[in-house]
């Protein structure tokens, strides 16, 4: 929200103005925008992303904004590109920042089909070994075996329409309606800074320390891997607080990525994680445990959703589900409050009217600036809404054959509500930063579950529209939130448009094929692995609920779910009243949503993260000035060099090779038993 | 060498004179610097150092220089102490900088005792562990299980006719020789730059990063002990390089006291050890296991001395006698000539002669300020050679009683020789801070072994007498040092004399005591247990040597001695023409002794140590100014804390509590075979 208040500084105050620092350069027209090399830029750095949006999805499946990274790293490599040019003397095209931005718009847009493809999710929701952990609608109808083909053709379908379906409403909701889109605001904040002179050099400084990172989380990554010959081996089993704690999953299993992640995300963030592993994994789990043979069968595996893992799942996606459905009314009341207001003020200036009226002289230098280059470059209402109708055909034909259960009038009553619910997310993102494509993804799958019902293959069904749903919300935002960065630094939103849509099309292939080289080399989605992909299951879990209702809970289990929905209701209602009446209290209401997660996961992430937060603390309090600037870049450093080891342990392990040592932790008893067992 | 130019450059330059600085403060009369507190400290401080050089004599056998662990700890103390005292009200006398001298005297007198008291090299080589290892001359007569009773006696028999040795010398190798005794000159330096403002300011500073990185590598190793349940478990038997390495002994042990210790050592004292572990380990060691069967009859165990083992021990004795024979040359053929060329300059002025008449105006005020001080307490001649006679009774008298294997005579000769060697040994160490004890004690081993014979004990009685030369000789020189000290901080000859006692007596009591307890709670001298003491084996072979001559080696095993012994010496001629012709080449020209140490003990404390020179390089090369102030503060905690943990470690150990967990490593082959059993 920090950089949200810079940029409405910036609006307001004339003096501080950015455009008159870059009043001598010309804007670039949007052809020249994009070039050729910022789309070779954004293909490696797309690829690179979305392996660790890819590794992020299929672990903890904490995602923290690579934004930064992002933008750090392309201007990085194209200012090298041009250097090494310059020196060459070849260079005939200055680095300007729309370019930086087209890249910016386009690696976002490729790394996000990592994340709204919803490969750690229902994708994953959809296989064999997640269902077969339910034991129920584990039947071929409900289920789908992920595979390259259909993942690249589905995508390409669904991942369009979004695009075209808030496009038309840019003028109102970034001219007009003037929403601040936090992250957008942020980046462009960055990127304009990156080419003033003396931003250049914090640049450089922040991508030398970034690489230093990155190198050293890289190197960690690979040491680690030669000392974890099987499961239960290495560092990630590290049982750090001793081997009774190790069992309750309370363990620092040395990951820099969730160090990383944890230096990113708020402190409060990280207390909930931590909080709700406490409460879950400290005191619930054992309790339940206690009951075993008498609220569930004491002869069902560890994994049955029917036994212990079920209370896990089921109470975890209540928390879930409270948590989605109160930011849903919260933001779906603020947005209608607020059009609403809008619309009073200004009576006779409806919001649809040319929003060109609205650039008068009353504004300050650089929105009036701004607000020219936006309306210069225009897209045709028209292209939008043929594109809108082409590719939604083009989806209602092909996404059937994909999904036999889905059939062609489902698909038409979805590309029927999409377009409200996208402007409802665009808008809500716009102002608070916080996109609910997931949420409306899991209404859909309710919706469409419980429509098609569980013999015609609903649980699958319910999965599938959630995807089709999902890619159209999640794209509507991010274009939005990329023309807002564009607006900001002078880009045409014609070139932001198009390299949206290479970025989503890239997206489509690149996202697929990484989660293929995973999907191959790993054993995704068991508990024992390295990647757990916990939404896989809560995914499944939701579609099943839905298609079936609640009858095949565990005992009692559906009491805790009301009791933690209710509670994740109740911390999220003290939470907003908080803030509205400016309580102190508000900073240490914990996330609902944070304390979810690691319901099901434990607590070894959580600590991660909370050593995040102490070395962020120590680090602040060392040298607030420095930590605040050169933090992200550290911490992006740590994700990206630990998500990119991914790249080759993937690789070797699908040319089958393994590590070679086992760095086994055993309690001295059974050690004595090993030593007999080995000499003897 | 720094240190001392830096004295040096004091004593000629007025302007830049530090008594000046302090000439507004009086000095105390002896007896005032000679505080109750100061001796309560040194008590704390001497046992707390004991503890370190314990576990350093106990596991590598390599010890820096402690003095200004010793030094800033000491002032950190005391400032502490009288900073409470002084907002009580309560002080009543400052804490001056004579006051802190006689604390760093009886500390470092009290900690050297662990060091001349030969734990880890002649008493451990008196046991029946070592002793069975070589498996001869392990017989009654020869062995000598260690005690505390009869350790403290020895020790306060034999450690106090050194101090009364030199004595009467002080005048003329302090005043007239004017000799340089680096180390002490260092301290001094340390001391009075403590006693300004400023520079209390920077101890205060260094103190502080000194319990940061203690805290540090306490609780380092305390966490590792965690992991530790039995041999080959925990992080001092990770494999980092692969296992093939590791029973190579190539390997990081993650041991934060040789990675300080290789922050202290030069460079190339550390790359030495490494370049001969890895012509030992890598080329030699391989080599001649090659020819198991032909060279050494292959049944023999791994720890015989007819085996593998023997080629260790003895081609690592032939290496370091050959070191210490080139530097006793050296050092006696410049002391030598030193001394004529002194002699021929004051043709009138004999050294013996009155040393107060060389205190004259042609003096800096410096020299002239100190000589005054330093001429002011005397100390009778009479009552230095009424102590030696007294003390060299009561030896001759109790060391048969406790070591009958030696007789009076032995010992009445060993005391006639001793004061000779003492002299050498101070004038040595004052030219060239290489104080060559432990050379003279091998001497004596030799001399008395082959004397008293086989069959008489001579194994033992070379050790024991080993013991008393090196205690004589140690002492001495150390007096010497600190009398240099005591010169330059305006400390009284007499005060220092005292507290050395003092500190002695303290050091015989307490470093028995800090060796029973590793005796007590640790495999001391097995070579998988972490104390391996290597010393313990080289002096006992070199006793057997002595005695039995070379029959007993494996063969070719005395050719490859003669070599190394030869390339020793060469290449300490080497470095020593190479000094002399100020050749380029000499700071790149190896240690001798330093290549002999891994040869016994395989290279992981080696890269431990160089783990420690990159840190100091990287240092430097960032900060160069703040590291060369900082870096012996950060080294001094991480040897601190690492050393001290021994302390808990050893009384868990005597309570029977054992570590919990073993953190194991397995080839992949045997991992998966501890798997099914386990399950199984």
């Amino acid at each position: 929200m920090t950089a949200a208040g810079e940029g409405e500084r910036e609006h307001g105050d004339d003096e501080q103005s950015v455009e008159r620092m870059f009043d001598c350069q010309e804007v670039p027209p949007w052809t020249q925008q994009l070039t050729l090399r910022s789309l070779a830029v954004s293909a490696i750095l797309g690829f690179f992303l979305s392996f660790i949006v890819m590794k992020l999805n299929l672990t903890a499946g904490i995602i923290p904004s690579l934004n930064v990274s992002a933008g750090l790293l392309g201007f990085f490599m194209v200012k090298t590109w041009t250097t090494l040019l310059e020196k060459t003397g070849l260079l005939n095209q200055p680095f300007t920042r729309q370019e930086n931005t087209v890249i910016q718009t386009c690696v976002v847009a490729c790394s996000g089909i990592a994340f709204s493809g919803g490969f750690g999710s229902y994708i994953l929701g959809m296989s064999k070994k997640v269902a077969d952990q339910f034991g129920e609608a584990d039947t071929g109808v409900n289920m789908k075996e992920p595979s390259l083909g259909w993942l690249i053709c589905f995508l390409l379908a669904v991942s369009f329409v979004g695009l075209f379906s808030v496009v038309p409403l840019r003028r109102i909701m970034i001219i007009a309606y003037k929403l601040t889109y936090p992250s957008g605001t942020a980046t462009a904040h960055l990127i304009n800074s990156f080419h003033t002179p003396q931003g250049a050099l914090l640049a450089r400084k922040q991508v030398s320390l970034l690489f230093k990172t990155f190198g050293a989380s890289f190197i960690w990554a690979m040491f680690q891997w030669f000392y974890t010959a099987s499961d239960g081996c290495g560092f990630v089993s590290f049982p750090t607080f001793g081997l009774q704690a190790y069992e309750n999953r309370f363990y620092f299993d040395f990951s820099a990525t969730y160090v990383g992640v944890g230096m990113i995300c708020p402190y409060i963030i990280n207390i909930s994680l931590f909080l709700g592993s406490i409460i879950s994994w400290g005191i619930l789990w054992p309790y339940i445990r206690s009951k075993q043979g008498v609220w569930y069968d004491a002869s069902l595996p560890e994994s049955s959703l029917h036994g212990i893992n079920g209370y896990k799942v089921f109470i975890s996606i209540a928390m879930i589900l409270g948590d989605g459905l109160f930011h849903f009314l919260v933001v779906f009341f603020r947005s209608s409050y607020d059009m609403y207001n809008k619309r009073q003020r200004k009576d006779a200036a409806t919001p649809f009217a040319d929003a060109a009226a609205l650039v008068g002289p009353c504004l300050s230098f650089d929105d009036r600036r701004r607000s020219n280059v936006f309306l210069k470059d225009q897209i045709p209402t028209t292209v939008a809404i043929a594109g809108y109708v082409l590719f939604a055909v083009i989806s209602v034909i092909a996404v059937p054959f994909i999904f036999p259960q889905l059939k062609f009038y489902h698909i038409i009553v979805a590309y029927i509500i999409a377009p409200v619910l996208a402007f409802c997310n665009s808008y809500g993102c716009g102002l608070t930063d916080w996109s609910l494509a997931s949420s409306y993804g899991k209404l859909a799958i309710f919706i469409f579950g419980a429509w098609i019902g569980m013999n015609n293959g609903g649980v699958l069904a319910g999965l599938a529209s959630c995807g089709v749903m999902m890619s159209i919300v999640s794209t509507a935002s991010d274009l939005m939130q990329d023309l807002k960065t564009g607006y900001l630094t002078l880009s045409s939103p014609r070139s932001m448009f198009v390299s949206q849509v290479i970025g989503t099309a890239m997206g489509c292939v690149i996202a697929p094929s990484v989660f293929w080289i995973f999907y191959s080399a790993f054993d995704l989605g068991s508990e024992t692995s390295g990647y757990p992909a916990p939404y896989a299951k809560v995914y499944r879990g939701i579609a099943i609920l839905g298609v079936e209702g609640l009858s095949a809970l565990p005992k009692y289990c559906l009491n805790f779910c009301a009791v933690f929905f209710f509670v994740s209701f109740a911390i999220n209602g003290l939470k907003e009243v908080a803030k509205y009446k400016n309580w102190k209290i508000y900073n240490y209401i914990p996330s609902a949503m944070g304390m979810a997660i690691p319901f099901y996961l434990g607590s070894y992430f959580t600590i991660d993260m909370c050593v995040g937060s102490l070395i962020l603390y120590l680090w602040e309090r060392a040298d607030k000035r420095h930590a605040t600037v050169f933090a992200p870049a550290v911490a992006s450093g740590l994700i990206c060099g630990d998500g990119i080891w991914s790249l080759p342990a993937s690789l070797l392990s699908l040319a089958k090779v393994q590590p070679p040592i086992c760095m086994k932790f055993l309690s001295r008893a059974d050690n004595d038993k090993v030593d007999a067992f080995l000499s003897g």
